[in-house]
Formats: C-alpha cells, sequence, structure tokens
C-alpha cells in the first residue's frame, strides 16, 4: 500500500515570496476598458512587495489607472510546479526617496534607451499552490 | 559604431504557435464575476487551438461560461524572451469526436484521480513579441 500525495498543496504565505524572489519573469492582469489584459514584466521582490519597471506613455502604464491588479509567477518541471498570484494595489514611485529605495532592489535592465517608471504592488492577498504532474 | 537591435520583436502568427508548442504550462485570463482571475494550465497545441484540461466542478470551470478568454505563455533565459498571448473563445468538448480529437494532443496528465474536462481555446488573435533584456 502506498500513499498518494496530494497533488495540489496550498503554500504558505513566507513560501509563496521565496517562490516569488527565485523567478525573474511573472504577468500582470489587470482590467484595461473593462477587458482583461495580460503583460508578461520583468520583477523583483523587495519587502514583500513586487517591483517592475515600464515604459513611459505605454498601454501598461494607462493600465495602473487601475490600480487593482493580479500578479502572476510559476515555475515547473516535468514532475512539478507552483504558482503564486498576489492580488494587490499597483502605484506608480513619484518621489526621490521612492525610487531610490526601488533602486536597491536586483531588477534586470529592460532596455537602456526609453525612460521608465517603476511600478510597486502592494499585497492585498498571496496565495500560492504546488502541484505534482502525473497520473495515479 | 554598432547597430542596435530593436528591444521588442513582434512575431509572426505562425512563429508564435511554433513557441506555443515548446511549452507545456500557460495561463488562462478570465473575468470571474466582473474580475479578473489568471489560473496557471498544462496545455497542448493542437491545429492552431489550446487545448487543455480542468477537474470538473472548479472555478475554472465555470469561468469557461465567460467565453471570451486570454491565454498567455512565455519563456526566456538572462538575455532574452518572448510571450504569446492568445485572444479567443473557450468552450468544453462535449462529443465523443471532439474528445477523441483532444486525446491525441501531447498533454501531460494533470492528476489521475478527478474527472476532467477538455478545454479548447479557439483563436480570435494571436500576438507575439521577443523581448531582449540588457542596458544600452
Amino acid at each position: 500500500m502506498t500513499t498518494r500525495t496530494d497533488p495540489v498543496t496550498i503554500l504558505p504565505a513566507s513560501e509563496c515570496w521565496d517562490l516569488l524572489a527565485g523567478v525573474a519573469l511573472g504577468r500582470l492582469v489587470t482590467s484595461v476598458d473593462g477587458h482583461p489584459e495580460i503583460f508578461p514584466v520583468n520583477f523583483a521582490v523587495q519587502n514583500r512587495t513586487v517591483l517592475f519597471r515600464t515604459a513611459e506613455g505605454t498601454k501598461l502604464v494607462s493600465a495602473m489607472i487601475n490600480n487593482d491588479v493580479l500578479f502572476e509567477a510559476d515555475d515547473h518541471n516535468v514532475a512539478e510546479g507552483w504558482s503564486v498570484i498576489v492580488k494587490g494595489r499597483a502605484g506608480t514611485l513619484r518621489t526621490d526617496d521612492e525610487i531610490a529605495e526601488a533602486e536597491r532592489a536586483q531588477l534586470l535592465p529592460w532596455t537602456g534607451t526609453v525612460k521608465q517608471h517603476y511600478v510597486r504592488i502592494k499585497p492585498v492577498s498571496v496565495t500560492g499552490r504546488r502541484f505534482a504532474f502525473g497520473g495515479a
């Protein structure tokens, strides 16, 4: 007799943040004119917030006006995977202090030619699951 | 003098489908009670549609009632990445013929214990971008 492991495990918040900190690409989901849109973003975790940059004047910046957002990141191999979803409020960083703090995060440069804004997502909730592939 | 490569390249549809076919995990975005939700799903490409399975009675199945969906998949390394977004209509497969066709796709088993539905997304539009990391 074998014990089946549950195919889905709910993760504690601390593990969700650790997992998020270990990947560099996530996806922002927000509504634009009432329709969901998804944007892949290069991000960093800083003090249990999600930080990313976006070029000035883009669709993504206007999406930030609707500041209730979802952010998702995941990773997997052939046997198992995980996914973390942050629900939160996104805001563009404006003050010198805010920007200086963001500069200390480990964000990959995106492009060097375009003026960029920092956006920080402050979490309202964080949920994470670990899941196993494979049949019975 | 060097020629700068454009940091973002728009991809033709054929390349979008090729890229999608090379990864196994994507994300479905749909509205639930007017709020965007995101669900990671294991998927396969079949005849320029996106195919995945989901367990009966889940939030994801009810989300399919709102059948205008987004589907996103991406991949990246330290130097560059790509993202493809499919906008389309999702429908649960019902007939024996539909299910038999879906069984021929290369879908990883998810779990062996739960009755599952096949869902197929028929595309309305497909957009893809390749992007480079790195400063000027």
